[in-house]
């Protein structure tokens, strides 16, 4: 069974994971939000939809395909269960930071992998299917601040957020093009995504400029303390 | 005269309607503002445009085709034609909050109606036929709310906001399911949404951790006061 | 060689004239900000990538067809390329504001003229075809001011600059309905909104509500200081 467009061949099993880690981590961030800024059900499963779903959404319309998560009830139906999933275990998951982080660097991954391999084997260029893949995994992250009204954090904050989706998508394309068979490719992009961004965390690294902002970056994802926009 | 894709059947009427009725209110809620977010002309058709075409854009976005409101002159005519009247409108009906909060019933009904109707003639599953309605009848608002800088509504404040627009959009799903003719069903969702929505106004109804947000909304919907984002 | 969809020729190097000025222009009013908005380098490559091909990817998403710039390796190569150059001329460069503004009269000009020739060659009306171009023109900064937190300046502030580009794309369509070759009404297009926006600037025109906004405007284009979102 397959999710894809024009004899793409995406797993239905992988996409749907992809969605469900994205829904449980969009709503554990969500949940996480106190004082003024909490979010009642419908935000929650809004933003866990917006995580699970809006990489896929991003990476078709700049595709130019129609949204594949639209085509099967199966998204939609992953992304709210996950979502309120998520929310169940925000209580006793709050202070584990590292789920959160972790769920993240997977989910980031993920979403990298798929959106450089389905524009790979739509035919995009190498340059175009690297940038596909990397705004599809922090494209739901984007949606996510904006509509909560946060500082979007692939901006202002860093620890090589984005460096490392674009890391793995070129790594994948790189792979691909050398031959490599796209699954094995695909998997290899996803390790080195999650990895790259795993390590970022672990090791503290960031760009220039990044530094003096870090703390107020964890505090974001945590959700320990609502962000004030100035 | 018909203004879909692929057969679909909404008559350009009843689509310039619901732009029309979406330019008013848009230009009514934008022309409320005062002090520093006061938005001169220009913007105020800008809004009236969001409201009154930005639901059906991203519904077509969503469904893979090309937007419908930018094939025919009358689309965007209605719209600039409507916020301009909504705009003169604005002082003798500022204090008549009712009016606000009844177009915007209706404009979230048409549009929540119209997208899942289009996304059901397009062969999209129930799920997603619901979610494509709901998204349509709150994306315009959501964009106003991103574009004007204020905390999107449907996140953060409620009043059922968001699940009027889901609701009536899965009656009328279900209801076409049953082999019910859809102008029937779309008019049977239009009127669920918008009583549902006015409902939740007049008895004040919201989700939990809605209820001490809701002086703030209703502020908001008037326009009688700025909203300061924080 | 042509860029285009469907039989439009613009040429490839007239598009990626486009995308290389708007990245400098982009990357050089991202350098601006100090303090805490500052960014580093790679929010000043996204912002630099936002404004050369925002612009492009929103006409595309607007006209239901595949977005060229990610159908050739250029046009991200050489957005980023300009981000980088821009970043390195943003220190001697910084005190020229009337480099920042002159920029981006251009880049509007340009992404107009494009943006409504394209849809003209796809068979659009006239109205939605100068919104088109309009929206091409002005939407590589919503973008901008979206992810960076600002106030949407189309919206709040002026020197009628939305009104610059629907202008030239207006006159632009109308060369076109009477008989006008392409290319010749898409330079006048360019010219027109180039103009009207420098005249603006430079005699400080701006629409009603916009005077006393407008020293806020000219702070926020040359990046001499953040502006506070409040």
């Amino acid at each position: 069974m397959s999710a894809g467009t024009g004899g793409l061949v995406i797993p239905l099993w992988a996409d749907l994971t992809a969605v469900g880690l994205g829904g449980v981590q969009g709503a554990l961030f969500a949940s996480g939000f106190r004082g003024q800024r909490r979010l009642d059900l419908l935000g929650v499963v809004v933003i866990g939809i917006l995580i699970g779903m809006g990489g896929g959404l991003i990476r078709d319309l700049l595709l130019g395909v129609a949204p594949v998560t639209l085509h099967s009830d199966w998204y939609l139906i992953t992304a709210v269960a996950s979502s309120l999933a998520g929310m169940l275990l925000a209580r006793p998951l709050q202070r584990l930071n590292a789920v959160i982080v972790g769920l993240d660097a997977v989910v980031i991954g993920l979403f990298g992998a798929f959106g450089t391999s389905k524009a790979l084997v739509l035919g995009l260029p190498l340059v175009p299917a690297v940038f596909v893949g990397a705004v599809a995994a922090v494209g739901g992250g984007v949606l996510r601040d904006v509509i909560m009204g946060l500082p979007v954090a692939v901006m202002h904050v860093g620890s090589l957020y984005a460096v490392a989706a674009a890391g793995g998508s070129a790594v994948l394309a790189a792979l691909h093009a050398f031959g490599v068979a796209l699954p094995v490719a695909a998997v290899v992009g996803l390790v080195v995504t999650s990895v790259v961004r795993l390590l970022a965390v672990v090791f503290d690294l960031s760009l220039p400029e990044q530094r003096n902002l870090h703390r107020r970056r964890v505090a974001v994802e945590t959700g320990a303390i609502p962000v004030v926009r100035r």
